[in-house]
This record gives structure tokens, C-alpha cells and sequence, in this order.
């Protein structure tokens, strides 16, 4: 019977995977069980963000030193920024075998899937959103998931549109959504939460068209986790979820903030999985873990009170929103090791996000 | 018998008095009470941050036209950033006369003080301690506050070096602390601190010694928040506290976080004052009042995981620290139109920080 | 006999006014004289730049003080970002009328114009195109200027939309060119830029329409420097050229630079008016007036080689540009204080731009 | 007889040594030649600057494919900073041996030492200075270089002080220059540069003391360029200059701004290797390589007028001076692939520093 392990390991810097290795060589982590890493790297989460890169460069030669070419099955989702008092740091999800007996019911489960490369002129459409729906059904049977409302968090890691991509598409006599890289960007992280949305019942599709997305804020999923990279044409999906297949102490639940400070739901997540709130020790505090989306409302306002993050021209409103919503969640569980992860489009509503939390029961 | 009055208004952009205007119009605020304006402005909060003198320009034009040349007396203390949805805001202290019969027992009082200017060479160093201490005390005395630990927050606006005025004391064969006009800042910030807690007793005379100004991080007040600014060279001192003297529904408390997400003291503050959170509604928490102190922890670390805030070179540590606890903060109390300073040299410990609360009891 | 005076004077700070001041109270500047006043000032030169609000507010103070309610027809100009080694400065350009017989020959005119307020629905469209190239024509009349080659340099100050504007224009059934605030701030500039270039005859009518505005970066005005702001409804325009209805030593020309580092046609309009360069002393290099746009190539290149302005998250591409630029001109005339202004759309060419000079002859 | 080659290549991104592959691929780079890269990479510059380490990483890897261990011989200084219009690029330094007969008289020679690693206590003090010189020898030696004076460019490649690195000595009873991380960054460029102002014969040993060491700014070598970081703890020392022992069409000379705009002697320095500027083709323009390095004065001024460098707490001194600096030599030379890089301290006067130019003759 599998069991999931999600390994949390501090990160002196983009390209510090020392903490991971030393999990490897304990045993800790059985290398060839990692299914995905995520993690919060200190560069500024925007387009000139190389920490990013430079992390999963240093991730994929470890990998490969471990297990050779199965690592570039691993999923390696990287969110740059680190704004406030983030913790740079990995997340290391890990599919055991050794879970027998050790609980009943259901349990933290982890699945994966990958797409075909998207042709350029479905990006940010109906072509992409479909894609990644039927990548999100495939993940959940990977997890042994069935019912979508055991669904808590999907990561999606996207394509984006370049130069050449674009004049690849335009050459066969397609036309792209946009011809604007940066905007591509948030067209794809938007097609594709609301493909998760589709495939978690979230949205109906008669309430999708091309028209819909990155315009339509009303339309979101509460579950979805969406960043776009320049490294890959598909879609990598990991999907985390409680399923009865699965057994081991960690088990998932997620919320939904409707603002930047509306930290009352994900203490309610907690308390679903049993946590009380503050922790009794540190340890406790530090035990937990936070995956969430931040973002500036467009509305320029939080709770009818104006905030400046939209018109501040010399940090990005994405910098300022991770470390504001940090501030909020780290004071709420009590640790800053915390995952928070910036550009919501359709991902929660105008101004908040999902976020997911796991905990041992 | 004096009653005080707190008026938190929204500020459209730097010089936005327009609220303000808008009530002293409506007979809410007498302009003749008015003793201090404590302003959260929108630039970045750092040496070139223009929103601070610009806000001053606008509210001394303003109290002109409506006190005359009394306008002088009013202490204007700007602090600049409203890093992550912190939202811009005046609060505007009154004395009104009205408040007779209104309350039993103490209620907040206000009480102010200037100081003679302070020569250069007694910036950072002991001189200052001693005059804002001996400052400190003549404010309380105008609060009416008799007992140190009735005084809940002090906010002390201090003077800094500028070339000319390192010139002019070495001129007369004085040295100064520094020659660095930047550093002279958190010097001055930091003896203001320091003769608060001296005036407050939570610092003994036979502890200080001009060796320990800016370099002994164990001596602190837990309720000074100072601000150095150009356009003075002696001291504005506002106290904030509780009196017998003065009635009316307003209550003042005050906590020290320990680090950038320690919010329970915060909340045992607000519960001293009768608060219970989170708050029945948006009308009772937008009523609460937050003034705190913020910065980055020299350790680099909060609670033993590494912040990039010293290491970021593109985003002022104090830029970081500000958007981040005003995140915690604002997550507990359910508003975001809080007041939160950077700069918090003997304020509070390494990375936390004194935090008063205001609260209609 | 008109004679056109420019008063280059250094800014301490963006309400530093000292210096006008005591130039007036030296009569070398008569107040009354005064058609405009151009400034560089420190701030981002983007949204949140109140450095440029703060300098008016110093300026019109200071005019009022001396001239009354004619202040209010004074141009104030400000430009915000003094990137690199750029010195924040005053341009005052006055009108004497002592000229009689000091040259033979045409010398530097100054003309001015105000225009009517722009409906909300013009801004962006051909109907502000028509109403600057109007009020082009009527300034350059009242520069005495007949021909359209002998102006060398049109500096238009133009309004935005805000989202009060949008609706009031949308409650009457009128549509706007765009909702986007920070968007429309480019195409007013964009819009005025084409107006300046049909009244130069520089663009034919037949080549405008609304479609172009904004998108057809072939159309430019090689003379034209625009900036919007919020502070206007209408616009104002100062109009610079040679005229023989004007004495005195100044003459102005004007070049284009192609790119961002094209010296060679300002070397070049310097030694039409019989600089040659470098100058002998730095007294002489101080005489020389430059005003310059820079941007950002849309390209992403210079010259076949990469730039990172459009990429770099951190820096806006009009700081970089206007800090480069500044270097490049600086390097040229030997000395720092020159005004480059950002946001060229429409006013020069893809990554380069108009520059004026002005020199006694 | 020996031939040194030097390879511009362009570079699209941090970790993008596609141009070199191609190069080594075309044969027009013999791998086991390289002597030293030299990388303008687009990070910040500063602390955070993960775009150096980034390219490292990829150069070392490529380099390794091809060489083997020999790949760690090979010095790979990389500097971060485009701003403005600077293009990311490599500079490839090669050390043929096909020169016999190319050129009569003497030509750019290379050569290249490691030191020890440097005991912590002695960074930023004499030990380094003398161990620089010592090691700036050995590298002339390498380059078959014996007078002092034929040396132009002298890069040094420094270590820096951490917490691990300070408590170690420490803990042996020595103490350390400084404690402050990011001070000991700018300390051991100086000391480095004044090993090499004393290898060069610039600065005389008796005007040399720990004391001079980041203060006395009179003290300057006009060849040096150093950069510190954190992957060494000893250093690596590049030499360029003249040799009559090598052969081939490059030359290089060397000139010392005296400021930020003071191109003259770059000028000059081309001139004397018979290049008249403005080139006459593009192509002409583009063969000219310049290695800079630029500063923020701490005067506050450039030719007596003000600059807001160092008070811009948005954006650091070190990326101001890069972007501006770049535009003036750019301006001068006609092309923007030019190594400019920040960090002067004891290199050349204050606010000015050395450039070397190399041409073909």
C-alpha cells in the first residue's frame, strides 16, 4: 500500500540541494520514489527571476546522479519569490511502499501526469483548458483518486508563448491568443486552473470559451496551483488528494481565502485535519504545510480599504502580494517555511487564492 | 476634563487631506485640538521618499488655514511604505474638553512635548538620551500620566546629521557620532529609544553608555517607535497612555512581538481592552487601531529559517519587514489600515518589535 | 523686441525652489516674465512618482508668492527619474522684452498654448490628435513662428483618464479608447506626439486615424516630447524655435537619434549652432541645454545586440532608458545636468528619440 | 610563439553558453586554449545576484566536456549587471600557439595565476595586498610580460568573508577586518586592488597600511578590476597587456576616467591603437572590446553637479553607475556589448576608474 511523504528541507540558496542529499544518504528519502519537488526559490518570482532555473538545474543533476534518466520524470515546480519572511525551501513529494496497516482511512495520496506538447495557437484557449482537464483525470487515477471533492490541490507547471513558438504557429497559418510572451504567461497559469476547475467540477464546461479566460475573474477553481515556464511545450501535473488506497500519519485539506487576510478558512482547514491553533510547541507549529496563492485584487482595495500594491512601480504588486499574504499565514500556523506562490489568474477569487494544507493527524 | 479622540482617515495619495478637511467641515474634528497627525504615506520608506515631506506640505497648509501660525505645534509624523495591502491613512489625535461624566476609571490620553534642538554632537550619544527622557517626562506630565507603566506608546520624531551640521559642530571643535548621514538616522532613532525606556524605567542609567547606542540589541523599550526626519533639530515627542484624568471610550494596551510573526501577545492586548477575535464584524474590526513596530532580524533567520531580507539588494529590508508583519497583523485583527514603521533600532528585540492598540472599550 | 532666456538652476530636492528664488530676488529672472518651467525631478518617473506632484506644489507656491493668479498660466513640466548621473534640475524659460538690437538674425522663441479640456472620449483618438496640432499652431503664433521647420522642440503636457473620467464619459453612452488607467497615460502621450508631427506637417492627415495611435510606431514626430498627467484636463503646450521677431544669443536645434546611443546627429545639431565639441572648458560644456527622449527599443536589441530593459522586473525599462541615455548625451556635452524624459511613444523612432539642444551663439 | 584570441559572444540568457559550443564546434576555439572566460551576466550585481553563479555553472560543466579536470584551471569571472542598454556577453580568452610571424613588435599577451587560499584575518588587510602583488608577478611572468607598464588590465577574482569563514578564525584567536559580510566584499576588492597598484609599480609599499585599506581613496591603481565572491578562498588573477614575446593583430591600451562622462581618455587610449572614432562601419564599431568599471562618487556630484545615486534606496548605487557609464563609453564606441562592472574601490579615482580597450591593429 503506497504512502505519501512530503519532505520540507531548508535551502541556503537557488542551487542548494545539500539538504537533500543529506536526506538521501540517511534514508530518509528513497530517491527513486520522489514524484515531484517543488520549490520557493529567493529570486523575484517575475519574467528575470534565475533562481528559478538555476534550481532546477542543480535539482535535475542531483536527480540524475540518483536514479539516471528516470529523473526527468520527476515534476519540478519552481516558485520564485521569497518576499517578507519566506523560507526559501524544497518540498520533496515521495510515493513509499511501505505503508501497510499504518493507518485506516484515507490518507494523503500523490499522483502525476504529463501532457503531449500543446500546439502554440491552444494556449491561453479551449484547446489548452481541455488538455489539461483530461491531465488532471489521469493524475487523479495515478493517486488512486475517484471522487473529485478528494481533490485538495493541483499543481500545474504550463508552457508559455515565445518568439519563435509564436512564428512556428503564424508559419502553418495558425493565429496565437497573443503575441505578448509575459502575457502568454498568465493566459496559460489562467487556461489552465480553469481546466482543473472543469475536471474538478469546479466549473461547468458550458461556462467556458476562449472568450472567458483572463477576463472572466467570477469563473475559478479553490483547489488550483498554476505557474508557467519557459522549459517545457506540455503540461506537468501532481495532484494531491486523500484517497482510502493510500495509509501513512499525513493527510491533506485545503480553503479558500476570499482576501489577502482572510486567514479564518485555513485555520478551519487545519482544524479538519485536527490541528488546533496556535500549536502547543514550535515543533508542532513547524510540522505544518502551506501552499498558497497570492495575489493583488484588481479592485485596488482589500476589504473597501485601498492598497497601493498596483501602483507601486518599483516592486511588482506580485512581490508585494506573496509577502503580505506570508505575513498573514506564517502568523497564523507559526513557522515561515511556508509556500506561497504568486499570479492567481482564475485561481481563487479577484484578490485571494486556495491554499492547501497538510498535516500529520 | 479631556477626552481623546483618534480619527483614522483614508488617504487617496501623499497630500490627500481631503478626508480630513471633509471632517473638520462636519464638526467631527475640532482643527483647535488637534495635537498630532501620524501619517502611514506611500513612498518607499528609505532615504528618498518624498511622500513624507509632501504629506507634511499639504497637512501644515492645511492646519494653517484653520489654526494659524498654532499649526506648528502640531506634531507631523510621517511614516513612509505601505508595503503589501497595508492601506495609506492619517490618524489624527485630539484633546477635546468635552468629555466629562463620559467613562469611570482611566482612558487614553495624549500628552506632547518639543525639545530644544539638539547640537549635533550629542546625536547617537548620551546628550540625546538624556533630553528625550527629560522630554518623555514633561509629556506624560501634559497627558497627565503620572505612572510609567500607564504610558502604552511613545513616538518620538528626531533629528538627524546632514553634512552642513557635522560641519558646524566640528567648526567648533566637536565631534560628531558619525560622518554618515544615513547611519546618523538609526543612531538618532535609536538614542530616542533608548531615553524612552530610560524615562519609562525598563532601562537603568547605570546600562547605557554612548558604547551601547546602536550596538547592544539587549537594551530596548517595548514602547518607543521613533522616526528621525531633516526638518528638525530637536525632538517631537507624542505619549500615548492611560489617565484617571481623561474619560471617554477609548482604551490604549500595548505588547512587544518577539519576532515578525509573534501576533499572540497582540492579541492578549486587544483582549485586556475587551477585544475578542476574530472580530463579529468588518464595522467592529475596522475600529481597531494598530500601531507597531517592524524590521528584519540580524540573525537572518525567524524562528530558526533563513529570510532573504538583508540579502535582497533590489527591495530595502525594511520594504520587506513592513509588508510582512503588517501581513501577520493584519491577518489577526481583520483590517489592513494599520500603522506599521520600520527602523526599529532598540525598539523592541532583534526582529520584533513594540505594538500598541487602540480600542473602544 | 522679445528676447527668450533659459535659467538652468540645480534642484536640492523636488521642493527645492531656492535657487528660482534667489535668481528673482537677484533680478536675473523677472517672475513676471515667466512662460514655463521644465523639471527633472528624482522620483521613480513612473505612477507612484510624487516627486513630480511635490515639485509643482513647491513651484506654484513659489509663482504665486510673486505673480498672483497669473501663476496658473505658467507651464509646469516636470519629468520624473534622474537615473544614473542625471542632476535634478529647473529649466525656467522666460520672455523679456529688453531684446532690442542685441542680434541680427532669428533667435530662440518660446510660444505657449492651453487647450479646452479633452473629453474622456477623445483621449487616445484623433480628437486629441486635431486639438494639440490647433494649439501647436496657436503657440507657435504666439512665439512668432510662421514656419513649421523653425520649431525645433514641442513639449506637450497632457491628460489622462481615471476611472472618474471613464464613467462620467460611459454614463453619457460615450466609449473610451481604453479603461486602463496607467495604459491611457501612453496613448495621450502617443496621441499628442502625432498632433505635434501634423502640425509640423511631419505627418500627413491622411495617415492617422485612430488605429494608428499607439500601434504604427513608423509615424513620429521628430520635435515632440510629451508627458501626461493627472493633474489636467486639457494640455499645455510650449512651443521652442528660431524667429526673427525674437533677439538675444540663444539659438535651438534639434536631431533624431535612432537609438539609444546615436550621439552623432546631436554632435551635429550643436555644431549647427557653432559648438564644437568637446568644449574647451567646462564652463563652456555647462552653457549647453539638452532635451532629450529615451526609451526602451521594442525590438529588444540596439544595434543587433540584446538589451534586458523589457525583461528586468526590478528596473522599469524607462529607468534603464532614460539612466543609458542620459550617460550617452552626458558623455557627449560634458555635463550632467540634462533633461531626459521617458515614454516616447510616437516621438522619434523605435529605441531612439528627439533631442533639443539649445546654445549661445 | 604565442597568440592571444579574444571572443565576444553574445549570450541570450545567464546559463546560455550555446555560442561558445557553436564556436568550439566551428573550430574557431580551441577548448585547451582557454585561459579565461569573462562573463556581463543580467543578475542585479549584487548580494542576490544568482545569475553569476548560474553562468559559472554552465561554463564549468561545458568546459568540462571538453577538458576534463583541466576545466577547473580555466579563471571564469563573471559580473553581474546589464543595465541599460548593455548586452549580456562572454568574453573567451584564448591562448594559441599558431602566431609565428603574424605580427612584427608586441601584442596582447595573457597570463594567469591562483593563489593560496587567504586566512580569513588577513582579508582586507596587508596579507592580501602583498599576496595579490605577489601573485600579479607571477601571472606577468605567465605572460611573458617583464615591465610593469606594459600591463593595461590586471582582473583579480577575490574571496570574501563568511559567518563560517569569521568564526573559524576566530575561533583559532585571530581577529577579522570586519564582521559584516557584504563590507568584507568591497574590503577585499580594495586590498586587491592595491596588490595590484603595488605589483604595478602605481603605489609604493610605504604608503601601504591596514589603515589606507578602504578609506584613503588617493590611492588607486589604474589597471586594476577586481570582483569578489563567495565560491573562492584564494584568487585568481588575469593579466592582459603587451608582450614583444606574442604575436597576432590585437592590441591593447589602457585610460583612467576621471569621472562618470569623462570618455577623452578612452578616446584617447583607442587612438593609441590607431582606432579613429566615430567608426566608420558598424562592423568596425563592433570589433572594439572595453572592459570598464564605474562607481557612484562619494562626492555626491559629477563636475560639481548633484547626482542621486547613493540616495535612491530603490534601486543601488552600483546599478545607477553601471547603466550610465555604459551609455557614455557605448555613445563613444558605437556598439552596447561592452564589460562595464561596479565596484571600484581603490580602482581609479573616486567616481571614475579604469577601462581597457583591445583592438585589432
Amino acid at each position: 500500500m503506497p504512502i505519501a511523504k512530503v519532505h520540507r528541507i531548508s535551502a541556503g540558496a537557488p542551487d542548494d540541494v545539500s539538504g537533500v542529499e543529506a536526506a538521501i544518504a540517511a534514508g530518509t528519502i528513497d530517491p527513486a520514489g520522489i514524484i515531484a519537488i517543488f520549490g520557493k526559490t529567493e529570486g523575484n518570482g517575475c519574467v528575470n527571476d534565475f533562481s528559478r532555473g538555476f534550481a532546477v538545474r542543480a535539482l535535475a543533476d542531483m536527480l540524475r546522479g540518483h536514479v539516471g534518466a528516470a529523473a526527468q520524470d520527476v515534476c519540478l515546480v519552481m516558485s520564485g519569490g521569497t518576499e517578507g519572511g519566506m523560507a526559501p525551501h524544497w518540498l520533496v513529494l515521495e510515493r513509499g511502499e511501505d505503508g501497510e496497516g499504518m493507518t485506516s482511512g484515507p490518507a494523503l495520496a500523490i499522483g502525476r501526469a504529463h501532457t503531449a506538447p500543446l500546439p502554440p495557437e491552444h494556449l491561453g484557449r479551449m484547446g489548452q483548458v481541455e488538455q489539461v482537464a483530461e491531465a488532471v483525470q489521469r493524475a487523479m487515477a495515478d493517486a488512486g483518486i475517484t471522487r473529485p471533492e478528494d481533490v485538495h490541490f493541483v499543481q500545474v507547471k504550463c508552457p508559455l508563448l515565445t518568439a519563435a513558438r509564436v512564428a512556428e504557429a503564424q508559419g502553418r497559418g495558425a493565429s496565437v491568443a497573443t503575441g505578448d510572451t509575459l502575457k502568454s504567461m498568465g493566459l496559460s497559469r489562467g487556461a489552465s486552473a480553469l481546466g482543473i476547475g472543469l475536471a474538478l467540477g469546479e466549473i461547468g464546461l458550458e461556462q467556458l470559451s476562449d472568450a472567458v479566460i483572463g477576463t472572466d475573474l467570477s469563473l475559478w477553481s479553490g483547489r488550483a496551483s498554476c505557474s508557467s515556464g519557459i522549459e517545457l511545450m506540455g503540461h506537468e501535473v501532481v495532484v494531491l488528494g486523500m484517497s482510502e488506497g493510500w495509509s501513512g500519519p499525513l493527510g491533506i485539506a485545503h480553503a479558500v481565502m476570499k482576501d489577502a487576510i482572510d486567514i479564518a478558512p485555513v485555520a478551519g482547514a487545519l482544524a479538519s485535519l485536527g490541528v488546533t491553533l496556535p500549536s502547543a510547541t514550535q515543533d508542532e507549529a513547524d510540522s505544518l504545510i502551506v501552499l498558497a496563492k497570492a495575489e493583488a485584487s484588481r479592485s485596488g482595495t482589500i476589504r473597501g480599504r485601498r492598497h497601493i500594491m498596483l501602483d507601486d512601480s518599483d516592486i511588482s504588486s506580485t512581490r508585494h502580494a506573496r509577502g503580505f499574504v506570508a505575513g498573514a499565514l506564517a502568523g497564523l500556523v507559526g513557522h515561515t517555511e511556508i509556500y506561497v506562490s504568486g499570479g492567481a489568474e482564475h485561481q481563487g477569487p479577484d484578490g485571494g487564492g486556495p491554499v492547501a494544507v497538510i498535516a500529520t493527524r
